[in-house]
C-alpha cells in the first residue's frame, strides 16, 4: 500500500451499500472541498451504461465536487430506469453534501443488465459523506475493485518553482480490459486527484494526453468494456496554474504505473509484455499491428506457456492490415534477437529468450522495415485462470 | 467416418516420414489419373509460408496433377531454404509420378520457422505413390491433422439430367482458425475434389462463391495462419461441364461441413455457436459485428461456463465500430427472446436460456436495428483445454 496518499484539497471514503453479494464496501466517494475543475474520457463503445451517459453529460459543465463510484453492478443496459438510478443516487448524496446533483459524477463497474439500487446507496449516503477522510484515498481504491487481485493506486509531483503540485490516481480493471477512451464518449475506472490550479480545458488537455500511450495502449482480453470512465479533478488548493503541457508528464507517470498494475493484474496473468513495434510507414500502422500482437490468443498463451513460439508474433503481425517484408523483420525478446530477415536466428537465442520468458516483465521488440512509425503498447498473458474467472463471472 | 469417400479420377494415400515427433502418418498425396483443372485460395496474411508460395504460384497455371501435403512442419518463416525444400519435395513426387513438378501443389501445417526436411519426404515418395488407392481418402485426411480430434470429410452430389456429379472436400485446423483467404494468396487446409469437367476459371469462382460465408465466417481463436490453403482439382472423369453457379452449391455444402467441423474441433471448444447478425445498414457492418462478437473472448468464455451473460455480447458488438440504437437491439439465445429493446427480458426468459447454452449447437440472432444488412457467422466456445494445447504446443 502506497503511505502518502494525500492530495490537498480532497478528501475520501466507502461503505457498504450491500451491491455485491459478498457484502464487501461497494460505494466510494472522493470530494473536492470546492468547486473542482473536471475533465473526463468515457469509453467509445456504443453501448454506454447509464452512468456513463450521466457522467458525460455534467462533465461538459466544467466543474465538480464529487465522484460517486460503485462496484458490482454496471447499470449498463437498463434504460431509462438505469438513467433515474444513476441520477437519483447522485441527487442523495449531493443533497448529504449540501451541493447541487450536477457537481457529483458517478461511475460504476460490475455486471451488465443489473439495476443499480439508488435507494441502498442513498440510505448510506449520510454514513459516506460522515466518514470523509483527507487520508481515505486507500478505502476509496479498495471499493472500486472487482475482479481485481490489488489496489491500483499512482502519485507524481510537478515541481514548480512555486511550490510542488500533487498528482493522485486511483484505478480499477483487471478484465475486459482494452480501453478506448476519448472525449466525450472504460471497465477500467480512473480517477485522477491535482491540486493544480488549471481549468477544466487544461485538464482535458492532459488527460488526453497521458492517456493516449497508456490507458489508450494496453489490453488485457480485448474487450472494452461500456462502462470505462476516466475522472479527473483539480482543486486548485496549490494555488499553483498549470497548463496541459505542464501537467501531462505528471498525469503520463500516474496513468502509466496505473496501466501498468491493471496488466499485471490481468485477470491471471503472470507477466507483462511491453511491446515495441517499430519501423513502419506511421505511428498508425505501427499502433494496429501492435493492437492486432496483443490481443493474439495464440501470443497470449504462448507467453503463458513461457515458449518462444516466434512464428505466432510474425503470424499475428501478419493478419494487422498493415504491409511489410518479411525479409526485413527482425525480433528481440528481452534485447535477445530471436528473429533476423524473417527467419529464426537458432536454438541457442530460443534458449536464452525462453529464459527471459520466465521474468514477470520483460520488453518484445518487433521491427519490420525502416520507416519512422513506431508504437508501445502494454499486454498479459493469459492462462486458465482468466478462463476459471470468466467462465463463471455471474454464478 | 464417412462410409463412400471416392471420386472418380482420383487416388489417395499417406505414409510416415517422420517429420511429426510422434510418429503418426505426417504426409498425405492426393493425385488425379489425368491432368485436373486446378483453384485455389490462399492466406491473405502478410507472413506467408514457402508452400502458399509455391502453390500460389503454381496454381496460376490452371492444371495440375496432385497435392502433396504434410503435418508438423509449416514451413514458414524459412526464407529460400524454405522455399528449395518445398520445391525439392514436390519435385521428388513429381519425378515418382512421372509429371512435371509444376503439377504437384503442396500444403504443410505445423510448427512456423522449422525447415521443411525435404529428403525425408523425397525418401517417402515412391511408396506415397505406390499405396494410392480410390479408397485412400480416410488417410489422406486423417495425415494431415494436427491438434484436431477428428478428420473433417464431407461429400455432395450434383445431380444433372445427365448424371450426378460428385463433390469431396477434405479439411483440417482445429487452432488458429479464423481463415481469411481470397485468390492468389489457410493453418486451415481443405482439399476439394470433384469429377466435374470444369475449367480452372470456373472452378476458381465456384471456390470463392461457396468460401465466403462457410470457411471465411468461422472463427476458433481469431488467429489467422500463415499457411491457410484452400485447394481444388476437377478431374472431369464425369464428363459433364459444369460451370462456377452450378458447382457452387455443392461447394458451399461441403465447405459449410468441414467449417463447422472446424470449429466444433476448436481445441478445447464444447460448444458451436450459429451467429446471425441483421438489422445493419449493409452486409459489411452486419460481417464487421459478427466477427467482433466471435472473437471476443468475454463472449467465448461465458458460452464455455454455460452462462447466458448477455451483456458481454452486446458489449462487443458496441466495440465492432458500427453505429447502433441500443434502444432497437433484441437478442435470442436458441430462439429465447432475451434482450427486448436493449434491455434484459428477465430472470425467466434467462434461465431458459441457461438451458439451451447446455446443447452442443445453438443459435445467437442479434438483431441490431431495421436496416437490410446480415451476416452469418461460426464460432466455437473457449476454455481451459485451449490453454493447456496453446501454453504447450510446441514442448
Amino acid at each position: 500500500m502506497v503511505t502518502n496518499v494525500e492530495v490537498p484539497g480532497f478528501r475520501f471514503s466507502a461503505v457498504s451499500a450491500g451491491i455485491r453479494k459478498d457484502g464487501r464496501v461497494d460505494v466510494a466517494l472522493a470530494v473536492c472541498d470546492s468547486e473542482a475543475s473536471v475533465a473526463g474520457l468515457f469509453t467509445r463503445n456504443v453501448v454506454r451504461a447509464a452512468p456513463v451517459l450521466v457522467a458525460s453529460e455534467r462533465v461538459r459543465g466544467g466543474k465538480a465536487r464529487a465522484f460517486l463510484v460503485n462496484s458490482g453492478c454496471a447499470n449498463a443496459c437498463t434504460g431509462d430506469a438505469g438513467l433515474a438510478a444513476s441520477r437519483e443516487s447522485t441527487a442523495a448524496l449531493a443533497g448529504a453534501l449540501g451541493v447541487a446533483p450536477e457537481l457529483v459524477l458517478p461511475a460504476s463497474t460490475g455486471v451488465i443488465g443489473a439495476l443499480l439500487p439508488a435507494e441502498r446507496i442513498a440510505a448510506q449516503a449520510g454514513e459516506l459523506v460522515g466518514k470523509l477522510s483527507t487520508a481515505g484515498a486507500p478505502e476509496f481504491a479498495t471499493a472500486i475493485m472487482t475482479t481485481d487481485r490489488w489496489p491500483k493506486v499512482a502519485e507524481a509531483t510537478v515541481r514548480t518553482t512555486n511550490k510542488d503540485v500533487r498528482v493522485l490516481a486511483i484505478g480499477k480493471g483487471a478484465g475486459m480490459i482494452h480501453p478506448d477512451v476519448g472525449p466525450p464518449h472504460a471497465t477500467m475506472l480512473v480517477f485522477v486527484f491535482t491540486d493544480a490550479a488549471s481549468d477544466a480545458s487544461e485538464l482535458q488537455r492532459a488527460l488526453e494526453l497521458a492517456s493516449a500511450e497508456t490507458l489508450n495502449a494496453c489490453s488485457v482480453d480485448g474487450d472494452t468494456s461500456t462502462n470505462d470512465t476516466v475522472l479527473a479533478m483539480a482543486s486548485g488548493a496549490s494555488g499553483v496554474p498549470l497548463g496541459a503541457e505542464a501537467l501531462a508528464p505528471a498525469f503520463y507517470e500516474v496513468l502509466d504505473k496505473i496501466a501498468r498494475s491493471m496488466i499485471q493484474d490481468g485477470e491471471g496473468s503472470k507477466h507483462i509484455a511491453e511491446l515495441k513495434v517499430s519501423g513502419l510507414a506511421d505511428a498508425i500502422a505501427a499502433r494496429r499491428v501492435a493492437t492486432t500482437i496483443a490481443t493474439s490468443l495464440l501470443v497470449k498463451t504462448a507467453l503463458f506457456g513461457e515458449d518462444c513460439n516466434w512464428g505466432r508474433i510474425l503470424g499475428a503481425a501478419g493478419r494487422a492490415g498493415v504491409w511489410f517484408e518479411l525479409s526485413q523483420v527482425s525480433l528481440r525478446i528481452g534485447g535477445v534477437e530471436i528473429v533476423r530477415n524473417g527467419m529464426g536466428v537458432g536454438k541457442q537465442a530460443e534458449a536464452l529468450a525462453n529464459e527471459v520468458l520466465k521474468a514477470p516483465e520483460y520488453t518484445l521488440e518487433l521491427s519490420l522495415g525502416d520507416g519512422p512509425g513506431t508504437a508501445r503498447y502494454l499486454m498479459s498473458d493469459l492462462g486458465h485462470e482468466y478462463v476459471n474467472i470468466n467462465a463463471d463471472y455471474r454464478s
